[in-house]
């Protein structure tokens, strides 16, 4: 009677920072693909477009004949089509009232910026040096900073939409910044779960995960030990022993509640031991002394990733410089890995989680900064993940593990496929 | 000092099954879209494909050599690359040991089928006639019912990715059937919230909802009174009456709760009337005896519809067989609505929430059955809607109101484009 397959047999994992549960398919990559092949972008872009409205010295797209500056690194201006404004009527939602209304509505103020990465109109994070990342960085730090002196703002949203087939209307290297009134829902989402996690645990769910992959790293690195979800794990399936659990679960040490003894998993089982799925860095994909980017045990895309600090930081503007600088290599690293791994200028939206800019003192212990990569490619530059039908209507649904995913990530090379000859 | 004005101004709706909130940017439609255009699919489809798996009597793609029956209306098969089998270990979910776990994981067993709506392989439900869509949803019941008599699976969804865009990898009118041991992220979050509203107001939230679109599509017709949220009323601001809220409101003479005296809504305003969104039919895109088709008020894709049974039924199986006629009909209409709107064949995902196939009783009370339509153009047989950064990071966002939406689906024909002459 076989024994479970976390890299054959199909099962679900809950993501703690959103409650919901992601299907997993691994044995699905097996699927031949015959239907859309997205453009492959190959065109060389020169390093300054006339006709691009975000180059330097450029007339912008709208229409008020506003020009560029001839600026040297970075470059914020305000979104010429802003999804939220700053001068509208207000519209409260009255909760009291709403209690019995189906039609739920109130007003969100804001405002939208835009983040020029670099004057050069072809480069990327990917092939940017470390200290032209920086600058990036500090201009996401000053936006937040100068949101946060708006009354009204209470949440700022940094994120950055790569690629055509991510909505990404121009190749320039390009951010946005949105910032509302309202906690949008994902954060909102986040912090409700994460202050629940607290109130249980009385720590940062955050750096308990942390914590989690990379104690177990270090474990498995110092007696060879395997997670069974790993795919380079003996055998690699859900039979495990009770000293592992005991030795490296996943919060061993850190937490009061005893380990149960463990039963090995056998065909049909009716008990198992998911707090047994002792992880020993398998979903590491690179780190610095500061910052851990690796696939999560709960990711959704196919090449998902997270970038965590290792300290408990609220926010990007906490960061010392040189926690700045470590955030800037393993951008530049985790970026690069991305573009080798299909060799292609890879797309992705990626965004930044930290506190609101609200005076809640409580965000400040709850918040844990990290950021998010959402790609959709799945196979090649060609083919992505489609999140369609099933997961539209029921639930996210993914082929290769993130175990899988991690470890071609973590075999891809630093060093850009461009400039490697 | 200007009145809040729906088309114009940035507000957020709650969506009461999921409750969460979506950004409504109105402004944001005159934006200029120099992004990705989507190929437009031209091509002339013939009425058998010998290449096609799919059609009757040819050799599916699973390389067991199988062969289609020479069908003549539906035809289902299992999947041959299923996402969820029923073969495979358990791994027991143990929640007592898990609370402490960051990574929880658990198996799903389950089928995937593959419905084929039609032996013709140019046609779609757009295109079919009302008693060819009959079998379809007969097909759709006795795959549920068949799920049903098997001991591990509790949830049967059913849906329909339509065209290359959604990730459809055969043009052949098909859909797909997903059964599984776990009830899905997605009907799980709608029961639950279902449940909780059932609790609070001893009523259905769905028959709710129906009878707050209709009653005020009634009352406006019957009186000539406008929904602030129409893209026809005059105004088009948030300025109410109380007389308005007394007679329309949502609930009005349905609910225990006396509605409190509005005020007009001026700039800036501190206090208004989220409930006074007195409704008057327009989000009504088209209905007859047993189902009506509307965009939600918190509809998240541009031209989202939902289509709701009138009468409170827990699943498809429960249909009469005048009531199976008239859905026929409403997706007959509504997706010819579809393609007419942009002079294609119009993409979509779309599904049935119904009861899980589960013994739980209580289903049978908390669910309604309703299908939503996900289709994901925006401007025109080419250019999508993107969610992605923003939408990913921190809250789904749209473009035009929902009413703005439902009144152009509202005045496409009936009669599709490629057969009016
Ligand atoms: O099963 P298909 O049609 O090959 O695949 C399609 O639908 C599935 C269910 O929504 C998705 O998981 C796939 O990403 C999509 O390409
Ligand atoms: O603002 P952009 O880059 O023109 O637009 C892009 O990003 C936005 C924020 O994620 C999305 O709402 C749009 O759908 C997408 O096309």
């Amino acid at each position: 009677s076989p024994s479970f397959d976390f890299n054959h047999h199909s099962h679900r994992r809950l993501n703690p920072l959103t409650r919901s549960w992601v299907l997993c398919s691994p044995h699905r990559t097996q699927r031949p693909w015959q239907g859309k092949q997205e453009d492959d972008d190959l065109s060389k872009r020169p390093s300054y477009d006339p006709s691009c409205y975000l180059c330097p010295t450029n007339t912008r797209a709208n229409g008020a004949h506003l020009q560029n500056p001839d600026y040297t690194d970075t470059f914020v201006f305000e979104n010429d089509f802003p999804a939220v404004q700053q001068n509208q009527p207000i519209l409260l939602h009255d909760s009291s009232e709403d209690e019995n209304s189906l039609l739920q509505v109130e007003s969100v103020r804001g405002q939208c910026h835009v983040i020029c990465f670099s004057p050069q109109h072809d480069k990327t994070l990917a092939d940017m040096a470390e200290p032209e990342i920086v600058p990036v960085i500090d201009a996401w730090i000053s936006t937040y900073k100068a949101m946060q002196q708006q009354g009204h703002i209470n949440h700022v949203q940094i994120f950055e939409n790569k690629g055509a087939i991510m909505g990404c209307s121009n190749p320039h290297p390009h951010g946005q910044v949105w910032s509302t009134e309202d906690i949008p829902q994902e954060t909102a989402v986040e912090l409700e779960n994460m202050a629940k996690y607290r109130q249980r645990h009385h720590r940062c769910m955050l750096c308990d995960y942390v914590k989690t992959e990379t104690d177990a790293d270090r474990k498995a690195k110092a007696d060879g030990s395997a997670d069974p979800l790993s795919p380079t794990a003996t055998g690699m399936n859900g039979t495990h022993t009770s000293s592992h659990t005991a030795e490296t679960g996943p919060l061993a040490g850190t937490d009061p509640t005893p380990p149960t003894t463990p039963t090995s998993t056998t065909f049909p089982s009716t008990k198992t031991m998911p707090s047994a799925t002792t992880p020993d860095g398998s979903r590491i994909v690179c780190e610095n002394d500061s910052f851990i980017c690796l696939v999560p045990f709960w990711a959704t895309w196919p090449f998902e990733t997270m970038v965590l600090s290792k300290a408990h930081l609220a926010r990007l503007s906490d960061m010392t410089s040189a926690q700045k600088q470590d955030l800037a290599n393993i951008l530049r690293r985790i970026t690069c890995r991305y573009d080798n791994l299909f060799r292609c200028s890879f797309p992705y939206s990626m965004g930044v989680h930290q506190a609101p800019t609200n005076d809640d003192v409580s965000h400040q212990e709850l918040s844990h900064l990290h950021l998010h990569f959402y790609p959709p490619l799945l196979r090649s530059s060609t083919v992505k993940k489609f999140l369609v039908g099933f997961e539209l209507l029921g639930q996210s649904q993914r082929d290769l593990t993130p175990e899988q995913a991690a470890k071609r990530l973590a075999d891809c090379s630093e060093v850009h496929y461009k400039s490697a000859v």
